[in-house]
């Protein structure tokens, strides 16, 4: 592989790491989703008691530690991924395009408001 | 931008999608990090009170949801790498490699022990 | 005090904790939302690679660690009571009330399915 | 039951509504961790994309669903408390004493560190 490694190689290399260790027994979808959601209170945790004010500066001084709990979170969401076929650009994509109707840029610009409400 | 759309791609896109409705106001790393949380909790709950021989018939018969929600949790965490500016496959291909160190293939293979036991 | 402390108790011990370290600044409802979600996922974590047959095992063997994530779960709830003035017996008895309407026993016997799918 | 309902008594009614039920079946302790976060993060939602001085305003305009988003991560907890057979007040004091040794008036007030940082 040259030059940047690309999501399909990262994916790629999920599956070799999890194949090699005999680990796709334990990777179901409803325990995958459940590692998604302890490593996403991992990253919470981060900025639990964080100021608004102060986060800037967690985010730097922590850094290592903030990559590495974004990674994780991201690491088992590829895992779900490979488990269940999902492909992520596509659906991702997906995502974005019913977002773009639920907000449309006129309704949206500048709110916190949720779609239902605005 | 030609063939299959990749990553990078589509993380312009959410910039561009946030940008347009002035939302980086919006996107502190704190309020992404709940946002991951939230997400993350709205896929698990598709596999709430879901026992392990019926996920597979979930993932099928919700294919939509699943998708949607997956989608949801990894949009949030590229929201917090555009915020943040982390290197999404750098810090994900780190990980890995800890991982690697931590769960050698010959202690850690058919066992769903934590590094920290093995 | 005599006999079993009783909830209303615990809560005025977890306001004098509080207040003896001048914490009500941290205490808004958000922070504490974000405290019970990381609490909540630490208690999860105890169970995550566990298969359901071992879920007993761990409850057991890991007895200490168990009650105390549980406890750190309901002591950010208590937190979250006193600082909005939640009633929280009350509020829980509301929540049971409705529930047995969602889930009438002739209908909810024996079935794991949501209230909107009965 | 006369005066102020009691939490034994609550407990109790929860023993109640799941075996009328026959929901025991589900209340593993797995399934119900998952619960308690999944409640969790729809408790964090109501606070989602609020601005820390808008938390206050939520919390007075939404307060039924605040208080049955409280109350329906308390019910999971003490269905795990029935499940697992932990005395819900015993451990919640149990864990007070732990955190009066952890942050020390003299170290802890005002600030918002982890006692492994103090």
């Amino acid at each position: 592989m040259e030059g940047a490694p690309d999501l399909a190689a990262v994916q790629a290399r999920l599956k070799r790491f999890r194949d090699e260790r005999d680990w796709a027994q334990f990777h179901s979808p409803g325990n995958l989703a459940k590692a998604v959601s302890v490593e996403a209170a991992e990253l919470l945790e981060l900025f639990l008691w964080v100021s608004p004010g102060d986060e800037d500066e967690v985010t730097a001084s922590r850094r290592e530690e903030v990559e590495a709990e974004l990674a994780d979170v991201l690491i088992q969401c590829l895992n779900f991924a490979n488990a269940t076929g999902v492909d992520v650009l596509a659906a991702v994509n997906r995502k974005i395009d019913d977002n773009e109707e639920r907000y449309p840029v006129e309704k949206a610009k500048g709110s916190a408001r949720k779609y239902t409400d605005l």
